[in-house]
């Protein structure tokens, strides 16, 4: 190992060493229940070290979990209007707030990967049982079924939250030269089965979509598949 | 202005650039109100930039104003059973993700600075105009208006979002060694003040708090207060 890489992996320990200290020396409430809720606040605040391949709009470096999902929160209060069917727009905005938790201890996995898809599915539901296991029974299982319903993708609230997260890291590709599609040679055909949400429940927003797909290829951020000539 | 002041300049104004031309670049969709939705939505990603007193609990660097956001609207799911009224748990996680828009341009103001304090409210309110003008009407009108609600801390939604939003920062802090009260100089009856609503909302947790007061004036992180004599 070189040393750039061993001096990473010591700070990444002192990070770690650092916030387990810290959990320890919490003053109790005395209330095992209030404990739990205030140790599982706690510990979300590793979304903030969940990096994602997109680049903030300033392109200073990799977008967070914590900021996506806060970001995706706010867009459900914007985009209502498009949906072909009825939404609770609020409680979309708390599936987008939960939707992501679970990479905590899964990773984000980059939705281009195809290898790191096959195994996506069992990774997530280890990690939810170590996570949502923090909690009080009936409120680990309350988040967990909003993720749940998230990742069907069935009911409308969860449809419309992920048009949100899927027209985030859309929006800012498209205002960051493509960034992640280029790094992951990404062909249209990926592009538009990832946005087939948003063209089956935003039809109008999909135009847009499909306006700029064609600005990409064009661009050569974006490779024309085989499957459109 | 030394050469290190220089550089961060340029850098600074690079990032800019960057933006502003790429949301020049944008492809439009045709539909003006569309379009006005989505460079908002690009706008509030410079939320990432405007950056809080408070450490992450790993220690890494300051938390922005995207991850707070996100963080205490994951905290309404779980701590609804201290309210001492009903709250619309969904309703006070939409206030969370919109309560510090505004300083994207007006800035963080830290919480213990007397001074900055002053004139927070007229540069908020100008910054409100700005931010909340780049979007159709009743939408700017709704977010205002979310954000009027909870600043004013006089519905039970908003007590709870403005709960949330004095919980974490405090967690934080017991959890980095009173970082943000160490660097402040804060004093006990300063933090009680900025504490009122929990005590006034949710008394139980309230109790919490006051402990870890305690502990945090036998470590040196937070001043005895001459009141306390």
């Amino acid at each position: 190992m070189d040393r750039v890489k061993t001096g990473k992996l010591i700070a990444s320990c002192r990070k770690e060493q650092n916030m387990t200290q810290a959990v320890d020396d919490f003053v109790s409430s005395g209330n095992g229940r209030l404990d739990q809720q205030l140790k599982f606040t706690a510990e979300i605040d590793k979304m903030t070290g969940v990096l994602r391949r997109t680049l903030l709009l300033d392109r200073s470096r990799r977008e967070n979990d914590a900021e996506h999902s806060w970001h995706i929160a706010v867009m459900t209060l914007l985009f209502e209007e498009y949906a072909v069917e009825k939404v609770n727009v609020s409680r979309a905005g708390q599936m987008c707030v939960v939707h992501d938790l679970v990479e905590i201890y899964a990773g984000d996995t980059f939705a281009y990967d195809v290898k790191g898809n096959e195994d996506k599915q069992a990774r997530e539901a280890e990690a939810a049982d170590r996570l949502f296991g923090q909690l009080p029974e009936e409120q680990g299982k309350m988040i967990r079924d909003l993720w749940e319903e998230f990742d069907a993708m069935e009911t409308p609230d969860a449809k419309y939250a992920a048009c949100m997260d899927r027209l985030q890291p859309f929006l800012h590709n498209t205002l960051t030269d493509g960034h992640t599609w280029v790094e992951g040679a990404t062909d249209r055909a990926a592009v538009e089965k990832r946005m087939g949400i948003i063209k089956e429940f935003m039809p109008e927003v999909y135009e847009w979509i499909s306006d700029n797909l064609d600005n990409a290829v064009k661009k050569g951020w974006v490779k024309d598949s085989k499957q459109e000539v």
